[in-house]
């Protein structure tokens, strides 16, 4: 007897897709599918309706990559914000990360990625045109590389270096050290390097 | 400024609901909704399609309790099945359990949870009426209860055997014991004291 026959296909679907949610394996989208399946009224149909919103009114901003009901999105067009600064990110997790924290107030630049040739991400997969382009349109004075500390995240920060050098500008990046509540044996030896490398006048 | 203004109540939303299933926390949900708006073609719209028919056509079979897109389920009416045994399980994932280890080929039953007064589930909560219903129709010879190995497990086979007495009938239960592949100085005691006292003549 197929396995297919005992859990029938259309569930069986389900449990594919929803396997391939990073942070669901094929064990715990099986238990999600219960739990939509036991919670009809307060969670499968809200679910769809939900899903179904999202794939219908969300789109990517033509300007910055962000994504939004809108676009040019809410943070292109907010007019409370830092015109000169520019914060160029990963993607748009790390652009949600930033806000939440509410470290900047500038604008935003979603890569959709970092430079990988072994994963045969060139420049070609990433939004440098979009980039440039908005330096023929605007005037940014600083440019914040809000990338990842890994080897990535360092090669596409020299890539835009070099990219956004006739346009004269404050280019910096994220500081390098120890996370705030990190405990110093847990460190690796990177992080503490770096950490000592730029280490600072201690202030009480 | 809001967070809803930053990442949009659509999304947000849908955040939330997929928040809300076991193994999703609030910060892996954010996550598989990127991937979800990363992946429209191959992911989303799938998806969508999925669960809708998942919600729109799988019900629960009025016999057992197993969930399917028919009623009486796939397993009441299959015909190669054992007529005389029934196997009493928790929820449907423990039947998927069972099914997947091909340990058992007789009919089901779904009670859909387990006595535990603690949490307010008493006999009226689980499908007992059903149960005994089916033993005026069926003639089971045997009734074995797949429960877990648990207090609540414990209290509901008591439970059964009591509601069961009249009917004369064959109750087993699952061995304790070790876990195949388990290493003894990881196990309770609990278990090392059921897997001793129900140790068994070793065969070569």
């Amino acid at each position: 007897m197929s396995k297919q026959q005992i859990i029938g296909q259309e569930i069986e679907r389900l449990i594919k897709l929803l396997g391939k949610l990073p942070g669901l394996g094929p064990r715990s989208a099986r238990r999600a599918v219960l739990h939509l399946l036991k919670n009809r009224e307060g969670l499968l149909e809200p679910l769809i309706h939900a899903i179904e919103d999202v794939a219908h009114q969300v789109m990517v901003c033509s300007k910055c990559g962000n994504i939004d009901t809108v676009s040019p999105c809410f943070i292109c067009t907010d007019p409370t914000r830092e015109e000169k600064a520019l914060v160029i990110v990963k993607d748009v997790g790390d652009l949600w990360a930033l806000e939440r924290a509410q470290a900047v107030k500038g604008r935003y630049h979603v890569l959709g990625g970092l430079l990988s040739p072994l994963d045969g991400i060139g420049p070609d997969k990433l939004s440098f045109g979009l980039l440039q382009k908005r330096f023929t349109e605007h005037n940014f004075v600083e440019v914040i590389l809000a990338l990842d500390a890994t080897v990535e995240g360092q090669a596409t920060a020299h890539y835009i270096t070099e990219l956004l050098k006739p346009h004269n500008l404050q280019i910096t990046r994220l500081a390098y050290g120890m996370p705030i509540g990190g405990e110093l044996d847990y460190m690796d030896e990177g992080t503490l390097l770096a950490a000592l490398k730029q280490r600072t006048h201690f202030e009480t």
